[in-house]
């Protein structure tokens, strides 16, 4: 349906909003923006863009509105007000939403005859357009395959289902996932920065370490997909952190880190399962529905 | 100074001792080996071990001596009494000993004349031998540079220094920051999975996702070195988790690992910190020395 000539608005010009656009003016399409403050519009004007004067201007010049603004009120501030302008139209979403605010978008616009897709994006500004940024997308399965050749030209693209939370939640988890292993890289270089080994002496260690361990994910998926812990490698019991968490201590290193992880380990042990395998502790993050 | 014909004795038969010892069978060297449960050593007899009757015995069997006990009690317990098997030869240490328990060991072996590396395991024991696997040692660096050779056939080995306790420090290090990865997955896993998507599925983006995020890790080591945290790319205010925080808790997920990292960066900003780089959660695992 969309073809090189297609015309796209832009809500939001923030960096993310600015690389979302400058990629598509790069790939000729037929690009309009709108920003509450317009000179942040200036660069996309030299590029070629339109610069709209009223986001009513913006959704009457094409048939995808890509939205990238601050957050949910300030999403449904400039969209919840002009149903009517929007009525058929593709909305396609960057703005960072959680879950059920992409959801409670997504009933407005079902409730208008709006096309609502929702997007997660997994990647900083700069990597728009490049290799390695990813987004994720739920919702509307039509606007997401009529408009498959624009959404890859920003980024690869992954399609989760029509709940339009899907994406938001999916972003999010990895998100956390990758927050969380930080914060496990600053305990460790925490540790041997105590004994003056620097910091990014570790992270040449760490990153290709914790690249190899990634292997170990599926594995541990398996077996708690599987139902039965008695099926892993490794015991709760042996992977018994205190060793650890009295190493840091005794090198004056804080342990918030591995302090998270030893808890886990220890409510399950608590909970009598110190023979299942280490991937148990997932279980300590699921609300209390014993299996 | 080894050569094919090198004697190695082995003393503990556990998985990983019973795996070093195969892998230098193997690799056609002599071996002698002692276990306390004398049965563990049959296999390796059939592959061409010499069984010894007694620590005594394998002490006297070799000038090199690879110690895979199971902590360090059951280690000083089979070798401090008997110095003076030991005076002159090689200890290679690869029993699970914390920093100061290694410089403990690593002194009284200086005392009577012993030459101590220490090691550090970065592998499950079916590793040993294969790609993938890594030691990393300290201590006596002429004991690591004359048995090069044989610590190679194990794993790619790594020299830190002749601080004994650093090999076990660096280990412990990564092992930190593999073990919070593993519950940063399982965080994620358990959001998504609220929704119906499978933890293998997760597993399949988050390994690859977790994978590439690892490539910031330089960056942040290279803010931190550089001491000026307001040189990083993304702030702490803008890495703020509460969204992700109450999207989680929303789902009915337990918050464990994403509460750990949002309570160092809620720290930092707290401190005044909040236009700095999201990296500076790194000196929430310092003691309280303030730049």
């Amino acid at each position: 349906m969309s073809d090189i000539n297609t015309s796209i608005s832009f809500l939001g010009l923030g960096a993310m909003g600015t690389a979302l656009a400058q990629t598509a003016l790069q790939k000729s399409y037929d690009v309009t923006v709108w920003n509450r403050t317009r000179s942040k519009a200036e660069a996309l004007r030299e590029s070629g863009a339109q610069v709209a004067d009223s986001v009513e201007d913006a959704l009457l010049a094409s048939p995808i509105v890509v939205v990238c603004l601050l957050d949910r009120d300030s999403m449904t501030e400039q969209l919840y007000s002009r149903s009517e302008y929007l009525r058929g139209k593709d909305i396609i979403n960057l703005t960072t939403t959680s879950p059920n605010e992409s959801r409670e978008i997504n009933r407005w616009a079902e409730k208008h005859g709006i096309n609502f897709l929702d997007g997660g994006i997994l990647a900083v500004p700069p990597m728009i357009g490049q290799e390695g940024a990813s987004i994720l997308y739920s919702g509307d399965a039509n606007v997401f395959e009529h408009h498959r050749d624009i959404l890859d030209i920003w980024a690869s693209s992954t399609y989760f289902g029509s709940d339009a939370g899907l994406a938001s939640l999916y972003d999010l988890a990895l998100l956390a996932a990758m927050y969380t292993m930080f914060a496990g890289f600053f305990q460790g270089a925490a540790m041997v920065k105590s004994e003056g080994v620097s910091v990014s002496e570790f992270a040449g260690m760490a990153a290709p370490w914790l690249t190899a361990m990634t292997g170990g994910l599926s594995g541990f998926a398996k077996v708690i997909e599987g139902g039965d812990y008695r099926q892993a490698e490794q015991s709760l019991e042996f992977s018994d952190l205190k060793a650890m968490v009295e190493a840091a201590k005794a090198q004056n290193v804080k342990t918030h880190a591995i302090d998270m992880v030893q808890g886990l380990i220890q409510e399950q042990i608590g909970q009598g399962h110190g023979r299942d395998g280490f991937e148990r502790i997932f279980e300590s993050f699921r609300q209390l529905k014993r299996r």
